[in-house]
């Protein structure tokens, strides 16, 4: 009978138990769900990161590490986060390598049987070196890959080295096409130099036929001299892979690139204190730097529009954050890291710890989630807290899974902390991506707008909850 | 002893059960997984609906129902369908109102003390009346609603009636917003008509604010005469909006529209018979039919293209259907609805059963899943059907959920089959929907693929497990 009793008791215990949980849940969700709503309407009726991003690309436009339009789109966005809300708003030094690309750059297949003379078009490659002023002309030979390279050897000798191994359209994130085909743009104008190649052309890193060519970093080793390194566009590389086969076929090519040394640049941080747990640093982020070509729009003004409207809606929407936000626009990512790298070391020479950080810079496109990375330590934790909200951010169609987190916030990864990326739809992104095409027409502010509100969702919630213990 | 031996073989028969279950389901989902796989790498790496659709929507062009176009774009999709894969192709007869603008539609601002006399952008809606030769002019009266209409009455008599409820731009799904304006549009102009308002201008149907109009149809009743009803760009709503404000402002409009009567016109359907249950139809569809501006290439040539290739892509890897595979080609769904009418009419007369029914008309965008729809009786064994496969097609980011299908696989609904329609990404379509931006250049090859095999995808699991029983 005590024994009945006993259970009796405990039933109804767990019974209450059960419906006081899921009452709170109810509550919690319900209270969460109409603020995740006021972010999203007022994201997508004020379209704020639309009129910064035009500001951004168009009035100041492309915007690389070390030139003067770099040190405008730092004012600007320094200058913005001013009138948010911030607490407090700096510019934080780094130093970075300002390389120049000078006059545009000629490309020419000279004197082919099929076509004669004739212009392909072409960007030099970040730390591409200049030709002589008359230029350089020999040889091309194709390859697909940096085996290859290493399997030919000397016979690459006095060369121009063509890297043409195409995206692999059936992926359907074209991310990954990029992933498996971008170490010939970094590393093979470096591995072509090490064997004499007199100069490297590489295919434009993207999926569509035309006929723009796609930037991007080159990396030369310590040692080796740099050679003039372009990619041209797809349109071109098909048709010079045709040339190739049909006949030995010899280039022409001017580059006038330089390398300016080293300048004094800057990430701009604005930071809104937290009132409970100050010490924990939740932080949204993209890179203030672009290419020097377009007008760096989808890459990465997207991402800094993204991350100050985070700061900017949850100020306006009046939300006092228990946990420190800060906004970080990351300098130098495109050609050196320099910005993401001081922040970390700076960071953890102040024993900061960064509980979160979001990066944007997969574009401004309509987004369908985050990934995310932690150590291995602390990453089941950090997952029973993630998978608490699934619910709530399905309802704006978001998905949160594993994977990477960006280039910039993954320099904080001995922090510990939940380091995520923002990862909106990527199937237009590489037409545009390091090109000329990269301007505001490229973006659309609704798809624009649901990035911010995206980002500003998460860090409510990991604000408002933690993440775990 | 007896009653335990059986419970132990009870026990073991279910734990084979089990195992057998899971072993079956793993290699089905292994199957699928592949073979849907498949689908997806073939339609982005061939990309055929891109070239169909440039065909039909830049060397054809627009192709309102009735005109000639029209009878082009039958031909051309005729054609194709011949080539891929069917066991029978025709054209079934229908009869369409063709509704024909003539010269291009003038509107004005005359006289106005802020801005003189000032052009609007405008186009003239379907079934809009052609003014006088001279024109005709009035002074203009704004509302926001046929309510509004009703109050107003006799006073709207003589004046030009101004419709100025705009999309809700806070709406995650723009198509919501659609729904809560387009009545305006379609019921406005004869709501006004009646009390004898002599034309009527409707703000056009899209949350960007820019110069481009937006046509569509306009509905007015028997024994209601139609007037000149026109829409204006979003930008012009919002300037006559605040014009009207500050003094009575007198508007000129010049249209030229007439009704040309009732023409023959045509659905295009191709048909790959099944091979065990040829009387269960699937078919996918979309609209043969555009406005008379722009390309019509997102309305709906994405919707024509996705359908033909739903048929293609299982033909081209040897996908032998066990039902009929159907892709109709609805006519003057814009217009009219002939073509979906005259479908249903004749399939309910040939006592046909379509088992399942996809509509593809909400533009070429990166699809995120598919809304459904079905009778009440058969709604829960669907829905049990349909959740096993969300697993597999979440892989590719597609959710299923309760929705609506579309207005012409719609008109099947007394056949107790699923109906479903395609759910691109809303964000851009309003951008383009019944305007001259409507071409092949708002469209992306990728995200056109990726419609084709979300659908095929479907269209094989259905075809290959039925939808339960």
């Amino acid at each position: 009978m005590q024994q009945f009793k006993w259970r009796v008791s405990a039933l109804f215990v767990l019974i209450c138990y059960i419906i006081n949980a899921n009452q709170l849940t109810a509550q919690i969700n319900k209270e969460d769900s109409l603020f995740l709503r006021k972010i999203y309407d007022r994201a997508l009726e004020e379209q704020i990161a639309y009129k910064w991003l035009y500001y951004l690309s168009e009035t100041i436009g492309h915007r690389i590490a070390g030139s003067p339009q770099n040190m405008a789109a730092i004012e600007f966005t320094h200058q913005i986060l001013d009138t948010i809300g911030c607490t407090k708003v700096w510019n934080q030094p780094c130093t970075v390598n300002y390389w120049y690309r000078g006059a545009p750059e000629v490309v020419e297949v000279i004197n082919h049987p099929l076509v004669g003379t004739k212009k392909i078009h072409a960007l030099a490659l970040g730390n591409s070196a200049g030709t002589p002023e008359v230029g350089i002309s020999g040889e091309v030979v194709e390859v697909k890959s940096i085996e290859e390279v290493k399997k030919l050897g000397e016979a690459l000798k006095g060369k121009i080295v063509f890297f043409n191994r195409a995206f692999h359209d059936a992926d359907y994130h074209t991310f990954t096409s990029y992933g498996s085909c971008v170490d010939q743009r970094v590393f093979g104008p470096n591995a072509v130099a090490k064997f004499g190649a007199k100069a490297c052309l590489v295919r434009s890193m993207s999926g569509r036929r035309n006929d723009v060519p796609h930037t991007g970093t080159s990396i030369f080793d310590e040692g080796v001299e740099a050679i003039p390194a372009l990619a041209i566009s797809t349109n071109d590389a098909d048709l010079l892979s045709q040339w190739i086969a049909v006949n030995p076929t010899q280039i022409y090519i001017k580059t006038n690139c330089e390398q300016r040394g080293l300048k004094p640049s800057y990430s701009v941080i604005g930071e809104i204190k937290g009132s409970k747990n100050p010490n924990e640093i939740i932080a949204v982020g993209g890179h203030l730097d672009s290419w020097d070509v377009g007008g760096g729009a989808h890459d990465d003004g997207a991402g800094c529009v993204h991350s100050m409207e985070v700061l900017y809606l949850l100020n306006k929407l009046n939300y006092k954050p228990k946990r420190t936000l800060r906004c970080v626009l990351f300098q130098n990512e495109e050609n050196g890291l320099a910005g993401a790298r001081t922040y970390a070391q700076v960071s953890n020479d102040n024993k900061e710890f960064h509980l979160a950080a979001i990066e944007s810079d997969a574009g401004g496109f309509t987004p369908h989630g985050f990934s995310y990375d932690a150590d291995s330590v602390v990453m089941v934790k950090y997952e029973k807290a993630l998978s608490k909200w699934k619910d709530l951010l399905s309802k704006f169609e978001l998905k949160i899974q594993r994977g990477g987190s960006g280039a910039d916030v993954g320099q904080l990864k001995s922090q510990k902390g939940l380091l995520l990326g923002l990862r909106p739809d990527s199937q237009r992104y590489f037409d545009y991506h390091h090109t000329e095409a990269d301007r505001i027409d490229a973006v659309h502010p609704r798809e624009l707008a649901l990035g911010s509100a995206a980002m500003a969702s998460l860090v409510y919630l990991m604000d408002k909850y933690g993440l775990g213990d």
